[in-house]
């Protein structure tokens, strides 16, 4: 299994602390159950020992504030709101999605309702443009439109994916439009707006902004390949899940497009709704690898992976933050859960 | 039947295009449903000529601006991002509350699902900041914290009304403390936010959020009062329609606290949970008047709108800007509707 490395402990402690006073300024309802959404408490609030999320899109913000010559600290209010955006999501995609588990936990729509799942989403959305905004960084107003825009986004990408449950057909280039949306508009702001906030040049921002909108598409290839090929064992979901669901993710929808006997089969196996018995899994996911998904999906994550890489590396950032980037970046992409 | 001031359609007419150009940055479908919601189309996106909301909020942002010695039009983005909030909330209010109908339209959640209406309403929170930030205001941070800030009391006044459903006995202060959240942290932002972006100082920022917050409460009291009293001619909502679902309302906890035969027998009945038969709604009603509940609430109002001018007046405004923003505030506690 790979190993996480440093900088994402780094990074979640960096950041806990500033992530915490933010939470703090919630009602107490709301604060109990964002706490409990973020792996900081029980159901009943008490205090949890827990590794929490990957802190990747903090670790991210607080690199890209070091890469473009200030200080990672100078970062964390970037950070801060990176996370609380992404939790949103979560919070609110759990709901629509009907999700009753997230990383082995009953997720907060499940335990104290959707109205509760809502208003805490709402919370923190807010909360990360307040925390932003009374950073003491001059810059604080482009980086908020950043955010802002990156949510836009993530917003537009989730609609898609919504639409897309229920098209007959979904095009490879509208999945990858919808991937670009739902993931990586925020990896790409979260890969950025650290440097937003230390005063960076365009051409920097430009390319962290690239870095991390190809790392956030490789990061959804990924989680696609583990979603039908993943090790039960390691993923925490049921084998070949996102194929029990017909979902149409990256490596199935390209998959379909291709010629040949298992794409015709994959195509109509697709189109069905009633819902899939157990055993027929291992066998579309035959027909998926068979037609091209799988390699293509491995093949797309290599090949973002570089672009990614190149982006940074085509601009002068200092050399201990950019190497970190890479690392996660390759971290991420070779991840196993 | 009480006119609207001019002020409100000139508010209106001065911010909707500003208000098109922001919700021309969504995506497609996200588009088309917060233009039915706001008014300007039909289900099928056909245009409508319609009044839409009474920009009641947008109307204080511009004279704001005003009032603090600024231009209305420097206004305009604190104008549209309070509208943006405000129907942020109404989007996701409809869909907690189930209520199916907002001024007489199907509300989007019972038009398109639940999904969309979470979708929508995430959209127009964030675009609040987006077009905020946008301003050339220097002042546009601080403008995006008082925002921010005003969104997060809002929540907590919804997740107390929440709370308050399924609690036996609310005290008037909590419920008092509701209004102001729910109600008056959005409203006094509203009153402030065009003068934060002309730079004015701390005094006169305050004064005018005091004003709207103390606005902000009398309005939900006049609300509260046509819930009960209200001519259904007027209001398009059923007679007595908050008493048919037991609301605890201002009039209504004030009333259940007082002591005497009236006050006990209100106690009893708002305490049962079957759905309550028409023909006794007019004895509650009864009830509620004969505990003091409906003349407290007459003269909280006239208290909270003096309070409100009084804040404005122990300034230094520009005058008819003030005239103006009270002439707005004696319409809302006057209004029939």
């Amino acid at each position: 299994m790979t190993v996480a490395p440093a900088t994402l402990h780094q990074g979640q402690a960096a950041v806990r602390p500033a992530l915490q006073d933010a939470v703090a300024r919630l009602d107490d309802s709301t604060r109990a159950v964002v706490s409990y959404h973020l792996g900081w408490c029980d159901v009943d609030g008490h205090p949890i020992e827990s590794a929490g999320g990957k802190s990747l899109r903090p670790s991210l913000a607080i690199l890209s504030a070091e890469a473009a010559g200030g200080t990672q600290e100078a970062g964390i209010p970037g950070a801060v709101a990176v996370e609380l955006v992404h939790n949103f999501s979560l919070l609110h995609d759990d709901l629509m999605d009907r999700d009753v588990q997230r990383r082995h936990r009953a997720t907060v729509w499940s335990v104290w309702g959707s109205s509760t799942a809502i208003l805490a989403g709402d919370a923190l959305l807010s909360l990360a443009h307040e925390v932003l905004l009374e950073s003491n960084s001059p810059h604080a107003p482009q980086a908020g439109v950043m955010l802002a825009s990156a949510t836009r986004e993530l917003i537009r990408g989730q609609v898609q994916d919504l639409a897309f449950e229920s098209a007959a057909l979904v095009s490879l280039t509208g999945c990858i439009d919808m991937a670009a949306g739902k993931t990586g508009a925020l990896m790409s702001a979260s890969a950025a707006i650290g440097a937003v906030l230390v005063g960076a040049g365009s051409q920097v921002v430009e390319a962290l902004s690239t870095f991390g909108a190809q790392l956030g598409v490789a990061f959804q290839l990924v989680d696609d390949l583990l979603g039908i090929w993943g090790d039960p064992g390691t993923t925490g979901k049921p084998v070949f899940s996102d194929l029990a669901s017909r979902k149409k993710t990256l490596p199935v929808t390209y998959a379909m497009e291709q010629r040949g006997a298992e794409s015709a089969e994959l195509r109509a196996w697709m189109s069905r709704t009633e819902p899939p018995s157990e055993a027929e899994l291992p066998h579309v996911a035959t027909l998926v690898d068979r037609a091209g998904g799988r390699q293509w999906a491995i093949e797309e994550t290599a090949r973002r992976t570089r672009l990614a890489e190149d982006a940074i590396c085509s601009v002068h950032t200092v050399e201990r933050a950019r190497r970190e980037l890479i690392e996660l970046g390759r971290f991420l992409v070779s991840r196993e859960a």
